[in-house]
C-alpha cells in the first residue's frame, strides 16, 4: 500500500496543532465553546466538526470580532448551530450550563483589529476555571499563548502558574513549544480532563 | 447526540501522549521503525497500527529486550510484520533504506532490566539524524526522553541542542512537558518532517 499524504498532520505552529487536538476529539453533535472568536477561524472549524446536531458557543468583547465571525460563519454555511455572544469569557458559566467536549482560548489581541485591546490575567484566568468546571470528563481545553503584545508575558505567567496548581490526579496538563523557533512564538497550553 | 467516551484521548504521560501521535498518523501498510525496542510496547501499537500489509523494522542492543518484543508480538498475532534487530539503533540505515511514516525513540534504561546499560548521546544523535534522513513527508520522529538515569540530563541536553538546530521550514520540532508534574518527569520532543 503506497504512503498515503491523507496522513499528515499539520504541525506548523500552535493553531495548526490546537487544531489537530480539536479533529481528534470532537465529533458530531459535541458541545464545544470558542472563548475568543477573533476573526472566527477557530469556530469555524469547531461548527464544522460538532455539524449542524452539534453546538458552538462563541464569545468575543469586540463586536468586530462577533461580525468577522458571523459572516465566516455564513460564508460556510455552518452559522446554525453556532450561539455568537458579544461579552466577555469572564461571563461564559452564566450563558452555559452544558458539559462541554472542547474549549478554545486563542489569546492576545484580534489580528487587524485594537492592540489595546488585549486579554487580561485575572479575567483569563477566570474564565478558565470555568470552562474547567464545564468540560466533560476525557474532555480537552487548549489555551493559545502569544508573548509579543502589551501584558503578554504577565498573563503567560499567570497561566502557567494555575496550570501548574491543578491536581495531576483530575488534570492532564501540557505545554508545547517550538525548540526551532524564537522563545517568542506562539505556543499551546492543554488541559485534558481525566 | 449524548457525549461518547470513545472520543477521549490518554494524555497521561509523554508515553500515552506518544502513543496518541502515532494513533493520528499510522495507517495499515505503512512502514515504521522501533529505534528502541525495550519491553516492545511501542514495537506491539506499531506492529497493531501497520497491520499484515505494513512494516515495522524494531532495534534494540539488549537481547533481553529483543526476547521480551518478541514473545509480546507472537502473544498479539503480530510478529509476522515486524523485523526485530538485535543492533544499536546507530546503525539502522545500514538496515532500513525505505520511506517511513513514523519513527519512535523510548530512550533511558529497559525498564526492569540492567540500569547500567542505558542510550548515549553520541549514539542517539547519530540514530536520530539517520531516523530524519528516512522519514517521508508529513512523517514523525517521537522521542520520549527521561531524567532520571545516570546520563540522562547530557542526553536530554544534547537532544535538544539538535532539536533547535532543524531547519524551520523543513522540519516542525515541538516539546512537550506536563506543567503539574515534577521537572523530573518524561517528556516528548515530536519533530515533523514538512
Amino acid at each position: 500500500m503506497p504512503a498515503s499524504p491523507l496522513n499528515n498532520l499539520d504541525l506548523r505552529g500552535a493553531v495548526p496543532l490546537c487544531h489537530a487536538f480539536l479533529r481528534q476529539i470532537v465529533r458530531k453533535g459535541d458541545r464545544v465553546l470558542d472563548a475568543t472568536c477573533g476573526n472566527g477561524n477557530d469556530t469555524l472549524l469547531l461548527a464544522q466538526l460538532v455539524g449542524g446536531g452539534g453546538m458552538v458557543w462563541g464569545f468575543d468583547l469586540q463586536q468586530e470580532a462577533i461580525a468577522a465571525t458571523d459572516s465566516l460563519l455564513r460564508l460556510h454555511g455552518c452559522r446554525g448551530q453556532v450561539e455568537l455572544l458579544h461579552a466577555g469569557h469572564e461571563e461564559l458559566a452564566t450563558h452555559i450550563s452544558e458539559p462541554l467536549r472542547a474549549v478554545v482560548f486563542n489569546l492576545g489581541y484580534l489580528p487587524g483589529g485594537d492592540k489595546g485591546v488585549v486579554t487580561r490575567p485575572e479575567s483569563t484566568i477566570s474564565a478558565l476555571k470555568q470552562a474547567l468546571e464545564l468540560l466533560l470528563p476525557g474532555g480537552l481545553l487548549l489555551i493559545v499563548l502569544y508573548t509579543g503584545h502589551p501584558g503578554a508575558l504577565e498573563e503567560c505567567g499567570a497561566i502557567k502558574q494555575w496550570a501548574a496548581s491543578l491536581s495531576p490526579k483530575s488534570f492532564h496538563v501540557w505545554r508545547s513549544r517550538q525548540l526551532n523557533r524564537p522563545e517568542t512564538a506562539p505556543y499551546l497550553v492543554l488541559v485534558e480532563k481525566a
